[in-house]
């Protein structure tokens, strides 16, 4: 299925009106079923919809790694993504209801208990990146999104090692992207700890427990994050970058894995 | 509670690295208790707590009017707005579970059935605007936010007439800061039909479905709509421009309601 859709539109100037063909981003609502029980319906763009099913899922909490798994089916016609896991993680759809309400809308106030977040997550990991490979990385990640540059409309992830990148994706939600992100790596086993996830959103709350429980060690933004972003990236141990704009950077939780050397002897 | 948090950064540029105080928009976890019943924990920025819970529940459809309300309680300290409802709607509580699951994270599919959408809605309205108004409105919109300025971490909504702002707020969410238009609206006795809704945000189907729920004949963004929103603008009668930037705008659905007169006559 296409990630984008042709619509007529009127284009108005300072020329006047005019009929004009145009291109919006497709919006496409999947449904996750869950060892035969509906979970969620997502708002998502139509690629990679089992990548964005074990990812949801794994950000859930509802499964850990590819050994959880037993089957993904996709049924693209429908609008629907079955995953199957073993035995004993079939009462997870029970507790998820509850979860559910407090976390695609935001998650609970439970949450925000620095001792519970993330059941005593502390990202240890000695990754280092220079600045200069933060503003190739970045340069790198901006030129990828051809869905962007066409409508304006979706948001891209990307994991990255300090060389080069490893996986890209895109998606009409911020959440849906980087859950693409993970079920990908997790669907063909590829590590995240000591790697770098870049994202074109802003980072909350979420999106920083989300990286963090993937053993995410450095998050890289072109957008700004939140105070409570902030608090959890001090917490947890992740380096947080953010507003990345050309030859500038804000870093601002554990700044000692990002180096300035290497300003004056890069190609940039 | 502030909308903003200081923090202490390190900014990095081709002159090096070093300290500085930056401002980053407050993450707030709110808890919204109907008739005592805890529903949901939306993350926002803490103002105007009581628009929002009100907004929020319009927009499931777990209140109408001013008239079902018999008392909101905000309190701001632990994060929680009580609203309490007449009689007949204590049993809405049990119907939201299922709901909001398919719509705090993405609506469910059997929503994207045109027939069901908005139960039949129609907007008739006959307002129109011209284009130099677009452009006008559009740009005292982007004035006034001056969170955004301060953080880049906002969207903001407001409601206008074609002459002037009726209310505006800004919130992390997009959808929060509409549902904080229709709850001031809601609290405030003023009437959204014929009138205006300018976002910062992207128009997604939910967006648009809000919108429309309310009356709203036309919407105003700086961003992209989706395929989906685009389609229900259009089954809805709703007005859809995107992009509008500098003295260009598109124009999605129903244009009938925007004419071009007045480029030459306007002061921009």
């Amino acid at each position: 299925m296409s990630q984008v859709n042709r619509v007529t539109i009127s284009r108005l100037t300072e020329e006047g009106k005019s009929r004009a063909d145009d291109v919006v981003v497709t919006e496409f609502p999947l449904t996750i079923v869950l060892n035969n029980q509906e979970l969620v319906t997502l708002l998502c763009s139509p690629q990679n919809l089992d990548y964005l099913a074990v990812g949801f899922l794994s950000s859930e909490g509802l499964l850990k790694s590819k050994g959880d798994i037993k089957k993904v089916t996709v049924d693209e016609q429908r609008g629907v993504v079955r995953v199957e896991t073993e035995e004993e993680n079939k009462q997870a759809g029970e507790m998820v209801f509850k979860r559910l309400i407090t976390s695609g809308c935001g998650r609970g106030a439970s949450f925000y208990s620095p001792a519970d977040v993330g059941g005593g997550i502390k990202i240890e990991s000695q990754a280092k990146i220079s600045a200069l490979e933060v503003f190739e990385l970045v340069s790198d990640f901006q030129h990828r999104s051809q869905i962007f540059k066409a409508t304006g409309g979706v948001h891209s992830a990307a994991l990255y090692d300090t060389k080069s990148i490893l996986i890209f994706n895109e998606d009409i939600g911020r959440h849906n992207a980087i859950d693409k992100i993970f079920g990908e790596c997790i669907l063909k086993d590829i590590p995240t700890a000591d790697r770098i996830l870049v994202t074109s959103g802003r980072v909350s709350s979420e999106i920083l427990l989300k990286a963090a429980k993937r053993d995410i060690p450095l998050l890289i933004s072109k957008s700004a994050p939140t105070d409570l972003g902030v608090k959890l990236a001090n917490d947890l141990g992740v380096t947080l970058i953010g507003f990345v704009r050309g030859k500038r950077m804000n870093v601002y939780a554990n700044d000692w894995r990002v180096v300035s050397h290497g300003w004056r002897t890069g190609t940039g």
